[in-house]
Formats: C-alpha cells, structure tokens, sequence
C-alpha cells in the first residue's frame, strides 16, 4: 500500500545547497524572508488565510537521503531513533515548520519566516497554526536541549 | 512530478466512522487514549523517544473524498480557502495532530491522546514535538474562534 504526493508549489529560500542551510531556521536575527510560491491551480486555496500570523508548511524532502533508523546526530553522543529527531533522513522524507506568515506579495507569493529548507524545495501542504491544538508550551524535549 | 508515501503503521482510535470522529480530539475530558501501531522494521527507529512529552503525528487521510479548494466549513458562514482551514479534502491528504505522548506499551505501541481521526488511518510520520520551532503561544488565528 502507498499513496502519491504531488507538490501544490515550491519553497524559496536564500539556501542553495543543503549544506548551506541553517540547522534552525530561527537562529539569525532577522531570520531570512523566505517564500511559498504555489501553482496556478491551487491559489484559490489562500482565501482566508491572512488572518493568521503562523502557518505549518509541509514539504517533500526531496534532496534527503536513505533513511537510518537510528543515528548519531550531530552535537550529540549517542545514537537516536529517526523519530526522536527532525533529521531529513525519514522513512518519507516529509519537512515541517511552523512559519511566521507575513502576507501575500502581488505576485501571489506567501511571505514565510523560519524556514531552513534548501531552495525549490517541492511544498506539499499549509495548514493554519491553531493555538488552541498546536501550541504546547510545556512540552518537553527529551534528549534535546533548547539551545540545541 | 510526484512522490511516494508508505504508510510505517496504523493509528489505533475509538472511531470507526469517519463520521464519528471528533473535530478536535481535545474536547472530551480526559481525551481518550489512542495508539500508534509501527510496522516491525520501523520500530528501532523509536530509540530515545521515551523523554519527549509531546510528538507530532502526520498520517494519510485515506477516507478523504475529494479536495474543494475553497468551501464553507460547517459552523461558518461564508467561504473559506483549503489552506485557511485543516479540513481533511486537502490537494495532499495529509493529517497532522499534536499529541500527548503516555509512553510506549509491551507490545510496541505508542500511547497517544488528542488524535481525532478514524481507527485504522495510515501513519506516515513520527516527529518529537519542540518547544523551540512548534510553540507559538502569541499565534493568531484568522476567521477561527478559539472555542471552535
């Protein structure tokens, strides 16, 4: 059993080889202003959407890979499971950030803070954040630090 | 262009009917407990997961008929695009839910609550949960009341 993803646009990012991008996508001050372009057909599908100030992007990480089940990221000391970490290299290969939405240029581009995606990176979905479902400020990281 | 997703499991909830399924798991008190079920070759893949509190589900909405790009949602009143909204008729069917992680059970199965799909639903990804990137407490949220 498989299902078929087919990318709704692209992401643009300052960030042309994987190599170049930033681990966190948060950490420069201003954080890069980065784009969604999406494909004629599904622009229709923004309607509504400026209301709110985050948007969760989904997107195919189709520069990524073979996946390893378990792994020693980087900064650490000890092997991971793939699902205790964010690392690209997952059994599908699909990135998620919450973004910071900034509105729609003229063009129809959605202007997004906080990617860390490499350039052209296929865009697959956007969801609204909720804070009412999302937003868990007293989750905890396991293993991982916050500055980390 | 296109990509392939396969499913690593099954989520395991009290709903049978995608009509029966909650429009938030978060509602009833306490939430009930669902399960994630991982396919065997996957599951060395949850080493290190035990000391998130939180983790973020993706999976396939496989009952989902087909994607409306703008619609009006049920208690709205007006029209609203696919990406303003988290209805499951989406270009990609993917689901996304923020869970309660309750550890993992002798039989492999992750314990999970405020999921909100229908029992059986295919699992695609696993993701910890990271105050860092996913937890924008000032976040707004457009046409949607809190309590809705």
């Amino acid at each position: 059993m498989s299902f078929t993803v087919t990318p709704i646009g692209r992401l643009r990012t300052p960030w042309t080889t994987t190599s170049a991008c930033p681990r966190n996508g948060r950490r420069a001050d201003p954080p890069p202003l980065c784009h969604a372009e999406l494909l004629a057909e599904f622009r229709d599908g923004l309607q509504s959407i400026e209301g709110y100030s985050h948007l969760i992007i989904l997107y195919w990480l189709d520069r990524s890979t073979a996946p390893e089940m378990v792994f020693t990221p980087p900064f650490d000391d000890q092997p991971r499971g793939v699902f205790a970490t964010r690392t690209p290299r997952r059994p599908n290969p699909i990135g998620l950030s919450v973004t910071k939405f900034e509105g729609i240029d003229a063009d129809g581009r959605l202007r997004l803070r906080y990617l860390d995606c490499v350039d052209g990176t296929p865009l697959i979905d956007i969801k609204p954040y909720l804070v009412t479902t999302d937003c868990e400020p007293e989750a905890t990281m396991g293993f991982q630090r916050r500055g980390s």
